[in-house]
């Protein structure tokens, strides 16, 4: 479907709350749990959401109006909630994001952008050439992105307990990495 | 992780809030999309839920406690919630989901499971053996391969209007079809 903001920013405003009642008071077992040694638990996963909103999306936004194709956005540091999560709990990151989310979306709607604003450039710096448009779409499927690997990081605990039922369940068999 | 029956419990509570947090007031857009014409939409995956908890966990455990392995479980509609869904709208889904799932776990409750009850064993018509400790830790893990695929097929919605980004997200590369 061609992308409408409005179907963006309902997305984007129901992630910290789907996380919080799948997440919180969950057993360290779950939430915790990685795929492999250096892959992401769902703990680090919702610290990187928040890390995101604080340092990449709106920023990013903002950096593209002011700047067009003139200046690529900054690096965004894709390890930077490793800092971020240090000695918090996960009901602090948990409450952390959806505090980030909610100024996140306060900012973006107070940019009153209307769609001539939508196909405004800017420059990826490995992408290149992208559109607003196209980087608020990505912001919802960033969110779409993890909640997909949270879900598989999960099963993937279960994968011996769940014995012979595993060949039935696509999650224990998704070739989507990382993201 | 071997499996633990409380650690299936926490999840399974946890599964109706958080699709309700999701999806609950949604876009139709984002809600009745699918992957493809025969794919399902994130309301008939609710519904399927909802239908499995009706129709396949506890009366499968029930019939393991009672039948052993001298008579395969029935057979599940696996489309079952197709004639569930008619004419009803997701809130209704969601609230019906919810309510069957507190009723499935107050049941499971009462069968006061202890550890030798979990290495008891039934007939899967198409697995074989297996015991109950794998039928709970499955229904756990088919919520996480069920959530898994809603946020697969609605980041699928968004595979043109994320544009260059569709390289670095995950979800829109997964091979995990079905659930």
């Amino acid at each position: 479907m061609p992308h409408q903001l409005d179907h963006t920013l309902a997305l984007l405003e129901r992630t910290p709350g789907a996380l919080d009642e799948l997440l919180r008071g969950l057993p360290a077992a779950w939430t915790d749990a990685t795929e492999s040694s250096d892959s992401w638990s769902p703990r680090e996963i919702v610290a990187h959401l928040a890390h995101a909103d604080r340092t990449d999306w709106m920023p990013r936004a903002r950096h593209l109006l002011e700047f067009g194709e003139t200046q690529p956005f900054p690096p965004f540091d894709r390890l930077g909630q490793r800092q971020a999560m240090e000695g918090k709990s996960l009901a602090q990151i948990l409450d952390g994001f959806a505090a980030v989310r909610a100024t996140s979306l306060d900012d973006l709607g107070a940019l009153h952008l209307g769609p001539a604003d939508l196909d405004r450039r800017g420059a990826h710096p490995a992408l290149g050439s992208v559109t607003l448009s196209q980087l608020l779409a990505t912001w919802a499927a960033h969110d779409l992105t993890h909640l997909h690997q949270i879900s598989r990081v999960m099963a993937h605990q279960y994968r011996d307990a769940v014995g012979p039922w595993s060949q039935f369940l696509g999650v224990m068999h998704c070739g989507g990495h990382g993201g």
